[in-house]
């Protein structure tokens, strides 16, 4: 505990200076931890081997896999950080300013939030990404990621620190929890003197121990149980294309759809030929009765179902009365991730996208968009299903706070 | 638990239909509530006596005078609901909107926030000022107020279900926890299927108790240890000013100045004519040995006195070397709450004001103008010493979220 109060000290005082540095000097930073990524690539590959020997029996080929570091995965994290660099910086933006009658001038600019500590699993370019995204937004990072990666992930902050020191600049803006239990979690998750904000990227195991020990507020994602609602007005090809493209364009991602809600008085019409598409592609189908009406091999649904997120080749369908049941069943079942409606009615998607309590909500369009690049911010550190703060992708303009700055000219209160 | 539940759901389910109400009926609602509430002023009056002749020898008179309601409070009350229905409707508002290549056209949306817990002690007011803020922004509300004041907020809360009602509308858009024990309170933060926010309003007790047991998301204020740096090219009379108002203009209010940070280079100068001068209006003056040069009567200064909001006559006064010693007292010490530099320094300022790291950060002016009112919002339901979300006054727009509402052409992910 002490250990981690020192850890978090150190990164604590130097994000102050951070919050200084302009937009050149964090650029300079984040091309100089770019290119000594590649400078050191093949000690990376050397350190991230002993990862991977100490992995391997106990973890599965598919961790293994996102464990691994490879020539070309190496150069992709550097020009990701390159890209970073790219990015517009949000700091010091000026978001509104008005005057008011006492004759003070009023700002609402974009700020840091000051020290962010993420919490990850598993794959080791998200130590590189993260301090990107934190570093470009004037952030201060504390890194603690998983057991199986400790030793690239080290070997990369190292990396990180040592290009930053080199600039002449303060290394501690990025700092790192150099054990992996789950105890040190807990007491990192307590140093709220320290530590702004908490980012958990990883298992939902990972994300409901956060959530449930942190002192610290927290940005999570709590998942997506997508929904694509067919309005009876919809136009059936292009609600066809967007069923079948939001449900098995890639089936392990939280913006991928995993409940089909149909109105009745489509349904005869749309679901037989909908159905045998979703069957033929490899997806199963779970669905009660009226469901085993359009098609064989329908696995019965309980009501767990409905509120069950798979990201595997299975959708659950249900055929519900009017877009008000939709809308219900959305708002009662979903994660408040990304729902979708495809219909012609301009009056129901007006009521949809309003009713809908979701951080993106789509009209005539596929769930697989809710994307930090898809959105156009370039990068993105994770998806908020949260209300506070920031829904949907979190791109930097996410990773600062706003604040006021008053300009007085010896203004006094009455 | 289970009663909790119930009170919950129904507001729940209320609010997705307030949702959908336009900005003329949200106003109808306020504009029935004040009328009835001033149809209603001698029962009002009977109600609170009961909680009045409940408290004597229990509550102090200070206590009891915040619990009395008069005429010209209950007059009050109801002009403050008329004025919420004045303001600007947040709800809809685009902020921003942009096309992407995909062709998909995103534009972010004020949204409420859903249903928003309030929990708050003494003051009745408090129940009808938070439901006409809440009904405003197209938030649900659920109101649990102290014991001391448990038949004056029923009543109240009747009052406004009736209003509501009386319009045939869904009175459940405001609920009432009618229980005042702490395992209620505690029951009331693990709903966190129902409620989305919870915003604390009274002592820090009952702060400190929501913030540790509360499952669900909480916007909570942390008191104002607020800080003037009078730096050394500073306008010392425009100091003198604002020093005083700062600090005396009223001292039992969280943006109060507790801390005086005064450069080196002119305390000589600018010291001993201000503690006088605060001396002389009452203030006590608690400082170091080299504050105790400049005046009699200085109270010895521990280091838990730097880190101490005291809302009242004191103030803890420091010598500095230069500004970067004030803005590292300020992080060090400060609740990030409203902080001012008096200077003539252009350089200095822009340095001060992005470094301090505050929800309100002020040149040449006193920290008193931190308030919903004269920040122009018109109202607050509190202010945010916060870092997510928002900080600084929370007016209605801070009673919202924003959601992404993409319109789509049958846009699906390559």
């Amino acid at each position: 505990m002490e250990n981690m109060q020192a850890v978090c000290c150190k990164v604590r005082n130097a994000t102050y200076k951070l919050s200084l540095y302009d937009t050149k000097t964090k650029n300079d930073i984040l091309m100089a931890i770019a290119d000594k990524i590649e400078q050191n690539k093949e000690n990376i590959k050397k350190i991230n081997a002993i990862d991977i020997v100490n992995a391997k029996g106990k973890l599965s080929d598919a961790m293994i896999d996102r464990l691994t570091l490879t020539d070309s995965r190496i150069a992709l994290m550097a020009e990701g950080v390159r890209q970073v660099a790219d990015l517009d910086d949000p700091v010091g933006k000026v978001v509104r300013q008005w005057k008011v009658d006492s004759g003070l001038e009023i700002k609402k600019v974009r700020a840091p939030l000051g020290v962010i500590g993420v919490i990850y699993e598993s794959r080791p370019n998200v130590t590189v990404d993260v301090a990107s995204l934190c570093i470009k937004s004037g952030n201060g990072v504390l890194l603690k990621g998983g057991k199986e990666a400790i030793n690239t992930n080290r070997a990369l902050f190292e990396i990180i620190q040592e290009a930053i020191e080199e600039l002449g600049l303060d290394k501690d803006i990025v700092g790192f929890v150099d054990n992996v239990d789950r105890q040190a979690t807990f007491d990192m998750l307590q140093q709220a003197k320290y530590i702004d904000v908490i980012i958990p990227r990883g298992s939902d195991n990972l994300k409901k121990f956060v959530l449930t020990n942190s002192q610290i507020p927290v940005i999570a994602s709590s998942g997506g149980n997508c929904h694509v609602y067919v309005e009876k007005t919809a136009n059936l090809d292009m609600a066809k294309r967007i069923v079948y493209n939001a449900k098995m364009q890639r089936v392990s991602v939280c913006n991928a759809e995993e409940q089909l809600l149909v109105d009745e008085a489509i349904a005869d019409k749309f679901l037989p030929d909908m159905l045998k598409t979703l069957l033929d592609g490899g997806c199963k189908i779970i669905g009660d009765e009226t469901i085993q009406k359009y098609a064989s091999d329908v696995i019965p649904a309980t009501e767990e179902d409905y509120r069950t997120e798979r990201e595997d080749y299975f959708l659950t369908v249900k055929v519900v009365k009017d877009y008000k049941e939709a809308i219900d069943r959305i708002n009662a079942n979903g994660t408040k991730h990304s729902e979708s409606i495809v219909s012609k009615d301009e009056e129901v998607m007006r009521i949809f996208t309003t009713a809908v309590d979701a951080g993106c909500v789509y009209t005539n369009a596929s769930t697989r968009f809710t994307d930090g690049f898809e959105f156009g911010f370039g990068a993105e550190i994770g998806i908020s299903t949260q209300k506070l703060h920031a829904r949907g992708p979190l791109g930097l303009e996410q990773l600062t706070s706003e604040k006021y700055v008053v300009t007085g000219h010896g203004e006094i209160r009455k």
